[in-house]
């Protein structure tokens, strides 16, 4: 791990610990003392993927104001970092081993801020199993922005890919959708009131990576990535990569309860459901022989599985219809659409 | 690549390209077509590691205004990007792999940028034979916040390590020490009118990254390190972390042509050389058994090195005693130092 906090200068002189001082006593502790970190005191670390295994790699960057609210505190901060990262691993169906950590903090962060930060980072590699190996720690005169590079290990050959959709695939969803819109707009101070907005709020700060279920269903999936940008645009983006199209039934599409309820006094929330993103479940298509063993191994995990439509060669690259109970397209420009 | 402009929100329609079109048109080339970064259209990569290799992994962030100057242009920030991390990867011994770039851009910056920031990485990609493998494109409010992760390959058990000096070893750095923190100076306004200012300017912004002396001498080296922080305090730290400390002779210390005028027009600048950073050369420690075999593999690198000092036990842990051609103690406190 590097301290560059400008470009040739002496370290700071000042209250705070210090970039390096920073990094001994609140990072370095991360790497749970594993020799290839070096603790913390070397420009790299190394990693060692064992035979039969290849490595995995994924990259989040998380920015205040744009991917976290400024009111945001270091530990929720911190954990939405990490699990957006292990929601990429686990749509690769890969185990977690370690993760680089990059910080550009602005000079009005103090020590306590790391510190707290440091801490729940702590918490979520006892959960998730990974361990920090490296990174940097620089000064910004900007808002906040974190990086996590995380690496996981899978099978050779058999990591899930986005780009494996193939025509009359059951199209899949972990969990619930649409928490993650609804929760930010909760979060904006929306559905004053609502008993389960706290439950959606939280939702959009913590999102629950599915490791288990992405390693549990591999081998069994075509195509699968996150839903991180929106239902609709990642399923388009997830079928086009493969040249098809999809249908989403919308009636089938799983809803959380608070979710239900706002929907239920304001149907155009849908839209919300469908484009809003910071779901952070997984998005599998599976072929139809494969469904029962798919929702079996998924069973097996505890982590819900719904099937809410089909990949087609019917359509143009990427087009995805979104139809209602009684088969009507749903058209999302008559939708009312609150930009968030 | 994963794109995430604004949490929840649909693409942006706008005249530029937006996030998508410039990963589809300028980083996706950056992948040369290698099957295990799918084009940037999937969340994660996949890294084969030859058995009998681990992975070296190093992490750089730069920010406009603390890592680079405000006018750098799109194509020298790159370089610059991307040599101090393959810097980290010829400290380490290893040969390059493979990178992740996180890019944080403020909406300032337009399409045109973005394709000089990408052309320029893919010269510097031909030149030290690496490629793209993922990353992540966000917004900021703030200034540019860049990131590369980069990949190196290292047979098993010989990374070389800032941790491995020992006492009675010689100390050697490759190139010329000073001319960062002098170009730094030049570009800020100083030394107008000296010849080769430019010529240290150029080395501040583009550092040279010694892979082929780090490959070269692997074996043969007992510590390592890249000079980013300032020749006494790496040295300093590399001695440290072995709980040795250093004598360094500052008259042995190589300078460039413009770097040797200077300092026979101000003596004082040799603070400068001393503690200013930015030079990314290599600090190498060797055995005295393994000098003779140290030079000549060096020699055939075509990069000079230049034994300057000493690791000794004789000092508490980390401390380093620069000493003049006379033997003198030099007291870095007496000199001038104008803070950069």
């Amino acid at each position: 791990m590097t301290d560059k906090t400008s470009g040739g200068s002496h370290p700071e002189k000042c209250a705070s610990l210090g970039e390096f001082g920073r990094i001994r006593e609140f990072l370095a502790p991360l790497t749970l003392g594993h020799p290839d970190s070096l603790n913390l005191r070397d420009d790299a670390a190394l990693l060692t993927v064992p035979e039969g295994d290849d490595l995995v790699v994924t990259t989040d960057t998380i920015v205040r104001h744009v991917h976290f609210l400024a009111k945001d505190g270091p530990g929720d901060i911190a954990s939405k970092l990490m699990r957006v990262n292990l929601s990429d691993l686990a749509a690769k169906g890969a185990a977690p081993l370690g993760y680089s950590l990059s910080l550009a903090l602005p000079v009005s962060v103090d020590d306590g801020w790391v510190r707290a930060f440091a801490e729940r980072l702590a918490e979520e590699q006892a959960t998730f199993g990974i361990r920090l190996i490296g990174g940097d720690s620089v000064r910004t005169e900007g808002p906040e922005v974190l990086t996590i590079n995380a690496y996981g290990l899978i099978p050779k050959g058999q990591m899930m890919r986005r780009d494996g959709a193939k025509a009359g695939d059951l199209v899949y969803v972990t969990g619930t959708i649409g928490d993650g819109a609804l929760g930010l707009m909760a979060a904006r101070g929306d559905f004053i009131g609502l008993p389960g907005a706290a439950e959606l709020v939280r939702r959009y700060q913590i999102p629950e990576p599915r490791l288990a279920l992405g390693e549990g269903v591999r081998g069994l999936v075509n195509g699968a990535m996150d839903v991180s940008d929106g239902l609709v645009g990642d399923l388009a983006a997830m079928a086009g990569t493969s040249g098809l199209g999809a249908v989403l039934h919308s009636h089938l599409i799983p809803l959380s309860d608070p979710a239900s309820e706002l929907l239920a006094g304001d149907p155009d929330l849908m839209i919300s459901v469908l484009t809003g993103g910071d779901d952070y479940e997984l998005l599998l298509t599976v072929a139809a022989e494969n469904k029962a063993a798919f929702e079996r191994k998924a069973e097996a995990t505890g982590i819900p599985v719904t099937a809410i439509g089909e990949i087609t060669a019917a359509y143009t690259s990427g087009m995805v219809a979104v139809l209602d109970a009684d088969g009507n397209r749903v058209n999302l420009d008559n939708l009312k659409y609150t930009h968030i």
